[in-house]
């Protein structure tokens, strides 16, 4: 028996519905399944644990959660109790860094049964790398003068080092998709950080002489993104950009409620974190009307992450499932609530399909 | 009769096709219209000019183009001949700075007879305007260290000044329009830039009560665009999250060929710039194929601009029959030549819809 500890972190809003909602299906998989049991720790951390402690997150959160598997994490924000920049910086940018988890991992594809946005989606299926570290979201910066003369100045900054992880990963990626690699740049607009990305990237691409590569200015990427989206395979791009496209690579497949992510630690000193795109939308928390098959799909990311294949195949298979046979929520169109899509998911896969 | 001065710099690619079609119906227009005249003064300044001269246009160019009531320009850009930092910072981001066009504006809306990319387009017309001077886009920056710990520092530099400019110029056009105004941000992940933004844009809504206003952080933004861009109506954004959504825009309309743009001079003492949004597209130059639309509508919104709104009113309604029509290039779903088009829209010029 395959034994893994998991840390679980709801968050905030509706984080608290599809987390519990998760947390049902996986038991009912390693039930069903029979061959790998998870042991999960519940923290608190959130906007409410902010206003009682006046932080996001214990001093010592990050050693609490060091010696878990993998952290499993709902959503953060709730902007009306806590400005973003501080509940965002507190928790989940907090573990993302004190984690070294530098690449931020995010598919899109076509489904079956959903409808895009998009009038010809072409069963598009691409995968989005991104840097997780560093880049534009950096904490240097500030701001000088004050009135009509104040500058707000904001570093980005590149490492050699983050740049080329993030390209050997989606490089490698590249490989096991047999596909090709986009890399997202703006080396015409922003010119002394995006022409070091693209050194990195064709410093990296030697390395991987089968794979097929372009580079395309994020501009016209994130419009590629909704005009050709099945010429996409693996995509890399800084933190910004990866943000970016990614919300798009969520919007194409339906609903951002349904896009997972993962976080991943490189240097195996700590674990991996996975939590879905969508936010923490306080406005439909508590009505039980939450979608609740993106942090199932991150889930499944996540028993792929810690090798139980199997199981990832099963819950993708569910997931599938039920969202060709139509129980899915008011994002995507119908009228099943989050209790509903999990008791589908549990059907099936209490049912002969998984024999 | 109202006499204007234009130079006009066609570029590189297409621009050298683009630009001469726009000129031909431009000069029909005028004597149809009989009421307004444009003096053309042609500029070679180019990735030839460069490969001539070392320079993408003289040293003293901006004085030579100071004089003119405004610039029409095509493309800029052939990176086999000269790298795109080069040639789009020596020529177009040189005119745009050098004129304090602080302003870029672009339009964005679906035209009857195009197909969108959405299968849902629902009427989307939406107004994008984008901070044109500073922010990502700065030459603030630089690198240090080398191989292995090299690092690339880039500065995003934002000016109560400009920032205030922006937001003035898209509330006054929220006005006009009647409408609302959505802020792009990111002050959730881009921490000493955007809540600066955020913070301008919150002191200058004050001073229009009657107006809507939202914020939403560019990658929620982003998707929006696709999943229901007809909830937008005018948007503003720094260079780069105006960048972005310009090219979604020109995306959704059904080809990038037809986005027309605006660079404005707010201060009144230099010409403002109207250049299209697509680039020079080497790869199908001198082929006869380039889709005239872009540049055609770029020559409306100088006509609006320089006051000639008849003759504005009447392009628009050239370029709306000929799409309607059917006569539109390949990248339409057409297969018209340039020629082909400007023949058209020509014809409709000098017909009985003038009358
Ligand atoms: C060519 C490039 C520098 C330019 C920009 O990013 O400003 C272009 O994409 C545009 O939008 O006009
Ligand atoms: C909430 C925000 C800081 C975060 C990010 O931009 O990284 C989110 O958009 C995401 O993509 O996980």
């Amino acid at each position: 028996m395959n034994t893994y500890t998991i840390a679980s972190i709801a968050g905030d809003g509706i984080g608290k519905e599809v987390v519990p909602a998760a947390w049902r299906v996986l038991k009912t998989l390693e039930r069903v399944q029979g061959d790998f049991e998870l042991h999960v720790t519940e923290f608190p951390w959130s906007c409410d644990y902010y206003i009682e402690h006046g932080r996001m997150m214990p001093e010592d959160g990050l050693e609490q959660l060091e010696a878990f598997d993998a952290v499993f994490l709902g959503a953060v924000g709730h902007p009306d109790l806590v400005p973003d920049h501080i509940s965002l910086w507190g928790l989940l940018i907090n573990i993302r860094r004190g984690f070294d988890q530098q690449i931020n991992v995010r598919p899109s594809r076509q489904f079956e049964g959903l409808s895009s946005p998009l009038a010809n989606p072409n069963q598009f299926n691409l995968m989005v790398v991104r840097e997780n570290s560093e880049g534009e979201y950096s904490e240097v910066g500030g701001r000088m003068y004050s009135g009509e003369d104040e500058i707000a100045i904001q570093n980005n900054v590149f490492s050699k080092k983050a740049v080329k992880a993030v390209m050997e990963y989606a490089f490698q990626l590249g490989k096991d998709r047999s596909g090709h690699v986009t890399s997202a740049t703006k080396s015409n607009g922003i010119v002394f950080s995006m022409p070091f990305w693209d050194e990195v990237f064709n410093e990296v691409k030697e390395n991987y002489p089968g794979i097929d590569t372009r580079s395309e200015h994020i501009d016209a990427l994130a419009a590629a993104f909704v005009t050709k989206p099945e010429t996409m395979d693996v995509v890399v791009g800084s933190n910004l950009f990866g943000d970016i496209l990614t919300d798009i690579g969520a919007a194409l497949m339906g609903s951002i409620g349904i896009a997972p992510a993962a976080n991943i630690n490189i240097n195996g000193k700590y674990p991996s974190m996975f939590e879905p795109v969508h936010g923490s939308a306080p406005d439909i928390e508590g009505q039980g009307l939450a979608n609740p098959i993106g942090q199932l799909w991150t889930a499944q990311m996540m028993l792929e992450h810690l090798g139980e294949s199997t199981a990832a195949q099963t819950l993708m298979n569910a997931i599938e499932y039920v969202i060709k046979q139509g129980t899915v929520t008011k994002d995507l169109g119908g009228d099943a609530s989050t209790e509903n899509v999990v008791k589908a998911v549990e059907e099936y896969l209490t049912s002969e399909n998984t024999k």
